[in-house]
Protein backbone atom coordinates (compact mmCIF):
# COMPACT_ATOMS: atom_id res chain seq x y z
CA UNK A 1 0.00 0.00 0.00
CA UNK A 2 2.15 2.98 -1.30
CA UNK A 3 0.64 6.58 -0.37
CA UNK A 4 2.11 9.81 -1.61
CA UNK A 5 1.41 12.80 -0.83
CA UNK A 6 2.59 15.59 -2.83
CA UNK A 7 3.94 19.33 -1.74
CA UNK A 8 4.04 22.73 -2.66
CA UNK A 9 4.87 25.67 -1.71
CA UNK A 10 2.58 27.21 1.11
CA UNK A 11 0.34 24.27 1.32
CA UNK A 12 -0.97 23.74 5.32
CA UNK A 13 0.78 21.23 7.42
CA UNK A 14 -1.98 19.29 9.25
CA UNK A 15 -3.64 18.70 5.65
CA UNK A 16 -0.94 16.58 4.98
CA UNK A 17 -0.04 15.42 8.78
CA UNK A 18 -3.48 14.43 9.51
CA UNK A 19 -3.89 11.70 7.03
CA UNK A 20 -0.05 10.91 7.03
CA UNK A 21 -0.16 9.94 10.58
CA UNK A 22 -3.66 7.71 10.28
CA UNK A 23 -2.69 5.97 7.06
CA UNK A 24 0.78 5.67 7.89
CA UNK A 25 -0.11 2.90 10.82
CA UNK A 26 -1.99 0.76 7.90
CA UNK A 27 -0.12 -2.81 7.91
CA UNK A 28 2.14 -2.78 4.94
CA UNK A 29 1.77 1.36 4.35
CA UNK A 30 4.59 3.36 3.01
CA UNK A 31 3.63 7.01 2.95
CA UNK A 32 5.63 9.24 0.83
CA UNK A 33 6.12 13.06 0.14
CA UNK A 34 6.83 13.96 -3.16
CA UNK A 35 7.39 17.41 -4.74
CA UNK A 36 9.14 18.72 -7.89
CA UNK A 37 12.11 18.46 -6.20
CA UNK A 38 13.95 16.45 -3.47
CA UNK A 39 14.15 18.61 -0.09
CA UNK A 40 12.30 20.73 2.40
CA UNK A 41 8.75 21.98 1.49
CA UNK A 42 7.41 25.42 3.77
CA UNK A 43 4.13 26.12 4.89
CA UNK A 44 2.06 28.61 4.41
CA UNK A 45 3.53 29.99 8.04
CA UNK A 46 6.87 29.72 6.49
CA UNK A 47 8.10 28.19 9.87
CA UNK A 48 7.56 24.52 9.27
CA UNK A 49 9.12 22.73 6.27
CA UNK A 50 8.65 18.94 5.75
CA UNK A 51 11.11 17.24 3.87
CA UNK A 52 9.59 15.93 0.28
CA UNK A 53 11.86 12.60 0.11
CA UNK A 54 11.23 11.65 -3.74
CA UNK A 55 10.71 14.09 -6.71
CA UNK A 56 7.91 13.84 -9.12
CA UNK A 57 9.98 11.40 -11.27
CA UNK A 58 10.74 9.35 -8.63
CA UNK A 59 7.70 8.30 -7.41
CA UNK A 60 5.50 6.78 -10.47
CA UNK A 61 2.94 5.08 -8.59
CA UNK A 62 0.94 5.00 -5.63
CA UNK A 63 -2.65 3.36 -4.26
CA UNK A 64 -3.57 6.18 -2.21
CA UNK A 65 -2.94 9.60 -3.36
CA UNK A 66 -3.46 12.56 -0.96
CA UNK A 67 -3.42 15.97 -2.05
CA UNK A 68 -2.89 18.67 1.02
CA UNK A 69 -4.45 22.21 0.44
CA UNK A 70 -3.26 25.80 2.01
CA UNK A 71 -2.94 29.32 0.69
CA UNK A 72 -0.34 28.10 -2.25
CA UNK A 73 -2.87 25.55 -3.53
CA UNK A 74 -3.98 28.53 -6.20
CA UNK A 75 -0.45 28.42 -7.44
CA UNK A 76 -0.20 24.54 -7.20
CA UNK A 77 -3.02 24.29 -9.56
CA UNK A 78 -1.39 25.92 -12.42
CA UNK A 79 2.13 24.64 -12.35
CA UNK A 80 1.55 22.00 -14.84
CA UNK A 81 4.04 19.83 -13.49
CA UNK A 82 2.46 18.92 -10.56
CA UNK A 83 -1.34 18.48 -12.50
CA UNK A 84 0.24 16.14 -14.72
CA UNK A 85 1.92 13.81 -12.19
CA UNK A 86 -1.14 13.74 -10.64
CA UNK A 87 -3.12 13.00 -13.53
CA UNK A 88 -0.20 10.45 -14.18
CA UNK A 89 -0.63 8.82 -10.06
CA UNK A 90 -5.02 9.44 -9.90
CA UNK A 91 -4.78 6.73 -13.18
CA UNK A 92 -3.16 4.08 -11.49
CA UNK A 93 -4.55 4.95 -8.16
CA UNK A 94 -7.05 2.80 -5.84
CA UNK A 95 -7.79 6.13 -4.06
CA UNK A 96 -7.80 9.64 -5.50
CA UNK A 97 -8.03 12.43 -2.16
CA UNK A 98 -7.71 15.85 -1.26
CA UNK A 99 -8.13 17.75 1.90
CA UNK A 100 -9.44 21.30 2.26
CA UNK A 101 -8.42 23.15 -1.13
CA UNK A 102 -6.39 20.32 -2.33
CA UNK A 103 -9.38 20.31 -4.45
CA UNK A 104 -8.01 23.11 -6.03
CA UNK A 105 -5.40 20.54 -7.63
CA UNK A 106 -8.06 17.60 -8.43
CA UNK A 107 -9.85 19.88 -9.75
CA UNK A 108 -7.06 21.97 -12.29
CA UNK A 109 -6.11 18.16 -13.34
CA UNK A 110 -9.76 17.45 -14.43
CA UNK A 111 -10.05 14.84 -12.01
CA UNK A 112 -13.43 16.38 -10.37
CA UNK A 113 -15.43 17.06 -13.59
CA UNK A 114 -19.13 16.15 -13.33
CA UNK A 115 -18.78 14.98 -9.44
CA UNK A 116 -19.52 16.28 -6.27
CA UNK A 117 -16.71 17.52 -3.85
CA UNK A 118 -15.69 19.70 -1.13
CA UNK A 119 -12.82 22.08 0.19
CA UNK A 120 -12.39 24.72 2.73
CA UNK A 121 -15.22 26.69 2.93
CA UNK A 122 -14.16 30.01 2.17
CA UNK A 123 -13.50 28.05 -1.29
CA UNK A 124 -16.40 26.10 -2.21
CA UNK A 125 -17.44 28.66 -5.18
CA UNK A 126 -14.18 27.90 -7.00
CA UNK A 127 -15.54 24.03 -7.64
CA UNK A 128 -18.30 25.05 -10.21
CA UNK A 129 -15.15 26.29 -12.07
CA UNK A 130 -13.64 22.22 -12.43
CA UNK A 131 -16.94 21.18 -13.11
CA UNK A 132 -17.80 19.98 -9.89
CA UNK A 133 -20.91 20.45 -7.63
CA UNK A 134 -20.01 21.58 -4.04
CA UNK A 135 -21.26 19.46 -1.63
CA UNK A 136 -21.73 20.44 2.46
CA UNK A 137 -20.25 17.05 3.35
CA UNK A 138 -17.12 16.69 5.95
CA UNK A 139 -15.95 13.78 3.51
CA UNK A 140 -17.10 13.46 0.07
CA UNK A 141 -17.08 9.84 -1.71
CA UNK A 142 -17.35 9.54 -5.29
CA UNK A 143 -16.27 6.46 -6.23
CA UNK A 144 -12.75 6.69 -6.09
CA UNK A 145 -12.36 10.00 -5.87
CA UNK A 146 -12.47 11.56 -2.14
CA UNK A 147 -12.58 14.90 -0.68
CA UNK A 148 -12.45 16.44 2.81
CA UNK A 149 -13.36 19.67 4.03
CA UNK A 150 -10.86 22.03 5.63
CA UNK A 151 -7.58 21.05 7.13
CA UNK A 152 -8.34 18.94 10.17
CA UNK A 153 -11.35 17.39 7.98
CA UNK A 154 -8.51 14.91 6.80
CA UNK A 155 -8.07 13.00 9.83
CA UNK A 156 -11.89 12.23 9.84
CA UNK A 157 -10.73 11.10 5.75
CA UNK A 158 -8.68 9.18 6.46
CA UNK A 159 -9.83 6.65 9.21
CA UNK A 160 -12.64 6.24 7.11
CA UNK A 161 -10.26 5.09 4.27
CA UNK A 162 -8.52 3.43 6.67
CA UNK A 163 -11.40 1.42 7.17
CA UNK A 164 -12.20 0.59 3.75
CA UNK A 165 -8.75 -0.28 2.87
CA UNK A 166 -8.37 -2.38 5.37
CA UNK A 167 -11.29 -2.99 7.55
CA UNK A 168 -13.12 -1.07 10.39
CA UNK A 169 -11.07 -3.09 13.25
CA UNK A 170 -7.79 -1.93 11.90
CA UNK A 171 -8.92 1.76 11.49
CA UNK A 172 -10.44 1.61 14.80
CA UNK A 173 -6.86 0.43 16.10
CA UNK A 174 -5.59 3.52 14.85
CA UNK A 175 -8.10 5.52 16.08
CA UNK A 176 -7.08 4.53 19.37
CA UNK A 177 -3.49 4.40 18.74
CA UNK A 178 -4.06 7.92 18.19
CA UNK A 179 -6.15 8.78 20.95
CA UNK A 180 -8.30 10.54 18.54
CA UNK A 181 -11.64 11.29 20.82
CA UNK A 182 -11.85 14.61 20.06
CA UNK A 183 -13.33 17.39 22.45
CA UNK A 184 -12.55 20.67 20.82
CA UNK A 185 -13.12 23.26 23.65
CA UNK A 186 -15.52 25.38 21.57
CA UNK A 187 -18.22 24.96 18.97
CA UNK A 188 -17.09 27.00 16.03
CA UNK A 189 -15.42 24.55 14.06
CA UNK A 190 -17.97 25.01 10.82
CA UNK A 191 -19.50 27.84 8.85
CA UNK A 192 -22.79 26.36 10.18
CA UNK A 193 -21.75 26.41 14.24
CA UNK A 194 -19.49 29.22 13.44
CA UNK A 195 -20.96 33.10 14.99
CA UNK A 196 -21.59 35.64 12.09
CA UNK A 197 -18.74 37.29 13.89
CA UNK A 198 -16.20 34.81 13.76
CA UNK A 199 -17.10 33.86 10.20
CA UNK A 200 -16.27 37.38 9.33
CA UNK A 201 -13.13 37.62 11.11
CA UNK A 202 -12.07 34.25 9.67
CA UNK A 203 -13.09 35.68 6.06
CA UNK A 204 -10.77 39.48 6.35
CA UNK A 205 -7.67 37.34 7.53
CA UNK A 206 -8.00 35.13 4.45
CA UNK A 207 -8.25 37.87 1.74
CA UNK A 208 -5.52 39.61 3.50
CA UNK A 209 -3.31 36.84 2.42
CA UNK A 210 -1.75 36.70 -0.58
CA UNK A 211 -2.92 34.69 -3.22
CA UNK B 1 4.18 35.18 21.05
CA UNK B 2 7.44 32.67 20.79
CA UNK B 3 6.34 29.43 20.67
CA UNK B 4 8.76 26.28 20.73
CA UNK B 5 8.48 23.08 19.75
CA UNK B 6 11.23 20.46 20.35
CA UNK B 7 12.02 17.76 17.75
CA UNK B 8 13.88 14.34 18.64
CA UNK B 9 14.30 11.39 16.63
CA UNK B 10 11.06 9.13 16.57
CA UNK B 11 8.53 12.02 17.63
CA UNK B 12 5.33 11.66 16.54
CA UNK B 13 3.71 14.36 13.80
CA UNK B 14 0.72 14.84 14.48
CA UNK B 15 1.85 15.37 18.32
CA UNK B 16 3.60 18.20 17.05
CA UNK B 17 1.78 19.83 13.98
CA UNK B 18 -2.00 20.31 15.59
CA UNK B 19 -0.41 22.51 18.11
CA UNK B 20 1.63 24.02 15.23
CA UNK B 21 -1.11 24.27 12.99
CA UNK B 22 -2.75 25.90 16.09
CA UNK B 23 -1.05 28.50 17.77
CA UNK B 24 0.83 29.68 14.17
CA UNK B 25 -2.73 31.21 13.93
CA UNK B 26 -2.05 33.22 16.87
CA UNK B 27 -1.75 36.97 16.19
CA UNK B 28 1.87 37.68 16.56
CA UNK B 29 3.11 34.38 17.00
CA UNK B 30 6.16 32.68 15.70
CA UNK B 31 6.83 29.02 15.90
CA UNK B 32 10.30 27.50 15.69
CA UNK B 33 10.95 24.02 15.55
CA UNK B 34 14.09 23.29 17.59
CA UNK B 35 16.49 20.31 17.89
CA UNK B 36 19.89 19.76 18.73
CA UNK B 37 21.21 20.17 16.14
CA UNK B 38 19.87 22.41 12.59
CA UNK B 39 18.17 20.37 10.03
CA UNK B 40 15.90 17.30 9.54
CA UNK B 41 14.39 15.09 12.33
CA UNK B 42 12.84 11.67 11.08
CA UNK B 43 9.40 10.88 12.85
CA UNK B 44 8.66 7.11 14.20
CA UNK B 45 7.78 5.92 11.11
CA UNK B 46 10.78 6.82 9.32
CA UNK B 47 8.69 8.55 6.02
CA UNK B 48 8.26 11.85 7.38
CA UNK B 49 11.01 14.82 8.21
CA UNK B 50 10.05 18.03 9.96
CA UNK B 51 13.26 20.31 9.66
CA UNK B 52 14.18 21.88 13.06
CA UNK B 53 14.91 25.33 12.13
CA UNK B 54 16.98 26.57 15.47
CA UNK B 55 19.81 24.26 17.41
CA UNK B 56 18.54 23.99 21.46
CA UNK B 57 21.64 27.41 21.85
CA UNK B 58 19.71 29.09 18.97
CA UNK B 59 16.70 29.15 20.70
CA UNK B 60 16.98 30.50 24.58
CA UNK B 61 13.82 31.94 25.75
CA UNK B 62 9.81 30.83 24.94
CA UNK B 63 6.15 31.65 26.02
CA UNK B 64 4.84 28.47 25.17
CA UNK B 65 6.94 25.39 25.01
CA UNK B 66 5.19 22.41 23.45
CA UNK B 67 6.86 18.62 23.96
CA UNK B 68 6.02 16.28 21.45
CA UNK B 69 5.46 12.71 22.30
CA UNK B 70 6.03 9.10 20.33
CA UNK B 71 8.02 6.11 20.45
CA UNK B 72 11.59 8.28 20.94
CA UNK B 73 9.92 9.71 23.95
CA UNK B 74 11.72 7.46 26.46
CA UNK B 75 15.16 7.88 24.77
CA UNK B 76 14.72 11.60 24.65
CA UNK B 77 13.83 11.81 28.20
CA UNK B 78 17.36 10.21 28.85
CA UNK B 79 19.10 13.13 26.67
CA UNK B 80 20.80 15.39 29.02
CA UNK B 81 21.04 18.23 26.72
CA UNK B 82 17.45 18.25 25.60
CA UNK B 83 16.37 18.14 29.30
CA UNK B 84 18.46 21.11 30.17
CA UNK B 85 17.14 23.17 27.75
CA UNK B 86 13.43 22.54 28.34
CA UNK B 87 13.93 23.18 31.77
CA UNK B 88 15.64 26.26 30.70
CA UNK B 89 12.99 27.18 28.43
CA UNK B 90 10.18 26.16 30.92
CA UNK B 91 12.10 28.70 33.77
CA UNK B 92 10.81 31.92 31.41
CA UNK B 93 7.95 30.29 29.70
CA UNK B 94 4.08 31.48 30.20
CA UNK B 95 3.14 27.80 29.27
CA UNK B 96 5.06 25.02 29.43
CA UNK B 97 3.23 21.63 27.50
CA UNK B 98 3.29 18.41 26.72
CA UNK B 99 1.28 15.91 24.09
CA UNK B 100 1.23 12.35 24.34
CA UNK B 101 4.24 10.95 25.58
CA UNK B 102 6.29 14.37 25.54
CA UNK B 103 5.18 14.00 29.08
CA UNK B 104 8.07 11.35 29.91
CA UNK B 105 10.47 14.45 28.50
CA UNK B 106 8.64 16.75 31.16
CA UNK B 107 8.46 14.63 33.79
CA UNK B 108 12.49 13.40 33.17
CA UNK B 109 13.01 17.07 33.39
CA UNK B 110 11.21 17.35 36.64
CA UNK B 111 8.53 19.56 35.53
CA UNK B 112 5.81 17.78 36.86
CA UNK B 113 6.47 16.72 40.01
CA UNK B 114 3.64 16.97 42.21
CA UNK B 115 1.20 17.18 39.52
CA UNK B 116 -1.40 15.92 38.17
CA UNK B 117 -0.46 14.60 34.70
CA UNK B 118 -1.90 12.74 31.34
CA UNK B 119 -0.27 10.93 28.41
CA UNK B 120 -1.08 8.45 25.66
CA UNK B 121 -3.51 6.02 27.59
CA UNK B 122 -0.36 3.53 26.86
CA UNK B 123 1.84 5.14 29.25
CA UNK B 124 0.01 6.42 32.01
CA UNK B 125 2.08 4.01 35.04
CA UNK B 126 5.33 5.90 33.95
CA UNK B 127 3.73 9.37 35.38
CA UNK B 128 4.23 7.76 38.67
CA UNK B 129 7.95 7.63 37.84
CA UNK B 130 8.26 11.52 37.70
CA UNK B 131 6.19 12.28 40.73
CA UNK B 132 2.80 13.02 38.75
CA UNK B 133 -0.26 11.79 39.32
CA UNK B 134 -2.51 10.60 36.22
CA UNK B 135 -5.52 12.05 35.49
CA UNK B 136 -7.63 10.55 33.20
CA UNK B 137 -8.90 13.88 31.40
CA UNK B 138 -7.95 15.17 28.06
CA UNK B 139 -6.07 17.95 29.10
CA UNK B 140 -4.98 19.13 32.31
CA UNK B 141 -3.71 21.90 33.69
CA UNK B 142 -1.79 22.45 36.46
CA UNK B 143 -0.99 26.54 36.83
CA UNK B 144 1.53 27.19 34.07
CA UNK B 145 2.04 23.30 33.09
CA UNK B 146 -0.59 21.48 30.59
CA UNK B 147 -0.35 18.34 29.49
CA UNK B 148 -2.40 16.66 26.92
CA UNK B 149 -3.41 12.99 25.70
CA UNK B 150 -2.13 11.15 22.93
CA UNK B 151 -1.63 12.41 19.54
CA UNK B 152 -4.41 14.31 18.50
CA UNK B 153 -5.70 15.43 22.06
CA UNK B 154 -2.76 18.36 21.01
CA UNK B 155 -5.21 20.33 18.96
CA UNK B 156 -7.63 20.44 21.62
CA UNK B 157 -4.65 21.18 24.00
CA UNK B 158 -3.87 24.09 21.86
CA UNK B 159 -7.37 25.85 20.88
CA UNK B 160 -8.14 25.82 24.99
CA UNK B 161 -4.73 27.59 24.85
CA UNK B 162 -5.03 29.87 22.32
CA UNK B 163 -8.11 30.86 24.21
CA UNK B 164 -6.84 31.54 26.96
CA UNK B 165 -3.38 33.50 25.66
CA UNK B 166 -5.85 35.50 23.09
CA UNK B 167 -9.35 34.95 24.15
CA UNK B 168 -12.25 33.05 22.86
CA UNK B 169 -12.94 35.01 19.94
CA UNK B 170 -9.42 34.10 18.06
CA UNK B 171 -9.39 30.74 19.38
CA UNK B 172 -13.18 29.80 17.81
CA UNK B 173 -11.54 31.73 14.79
CA UNK B 174 -8.96 29.40 14.41
CA UNK B 175 -11.13 26.43 14.88
CA UNK B 176 -13.22 27.55 11.98
CA UNK B 177 -9.97 28.33 9.90
CA UNK B 178 -8.79 24.69 10.59
CA UNK B 179 -12.45 23.77 10.17
CA UNK B 180 -12.58 21.25 13.63
CA UNK B 181 -15.70 19.83 13.20
CA UNK B 182 -14.56 16.66 14.44
CA UNK B 183 -16.69 13.85 12.56
CA UNK B 184 -14.85 10.35 13.19
CA UNK B 185 -16.30 7.76 11.74
CA UNK B 186 -15.76 5.28 14.18
CA UNK B 187 -16.26 5.45 18.27
CA UNK B 188 -12.87 3.85 19.34
CA UNK B 189 -10.64 6.80 20.52
CA UNK B 190 -10.12 6.47 23.96
CA UNK B 191 -9.76 3.50 26.27
CA UNK B 192 -13.20 3.72 27.66
CA UNK B 193 -14.87 3.64 24.16
CA UNK B 194 -12.30 0.92 22.55
CA UNK B 195 -13.34 -2.39 22.58
CA UNK B 196 -11.25 -4.90 24.76
CA UNK B 197 -9.85 -6.85 21.25
CA UNK B 198 -9.07 -3.22 19.66
CA UNK B 199 -7.04 -2.34 22.97
CA UNK B 200 -5.51 -5.70 22.93
CA UNK B 201 -4.14 -5.33 19.05
CA UNK B 202 -3.36 -1.89 19.71
CA UNK B 203 -1.12 -2.56 23.02
CA UNK B 204 0.74 -5.69 20.83
CA UNK B 205 1.34 -2.92 17.89
CA UNK B 206 3.45 -0.92 20.17
CA UNK B 207 5.24 -3.97 22.63
CA UNK B 208 6.62 -4.86 19.65
CA UNK B 209 7.95 -1.46 18.49
CA UNK B 210 12.07 -0.95 19.54
CA UNK B 211 11.57 0.89 22.92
Amino acid sequence: MRVLIPLFDRFTALDAVGPYEVLSRLPGAQVTFVASAVGPCRTDTGSLAIVADASFEDADTGDILVVPGGPGSRAAATDVSLLEWVRRIAAGSTWTTSVCTGADVLGAAGLLRGLEATTHWSATERLASYGATYSARRVVVQGKVVTAAGVSAGIDMALMLAGLVAGEDIAKAIQLAIEYDPQPPFDSGSLSKASADTVELVRRVIAARKP
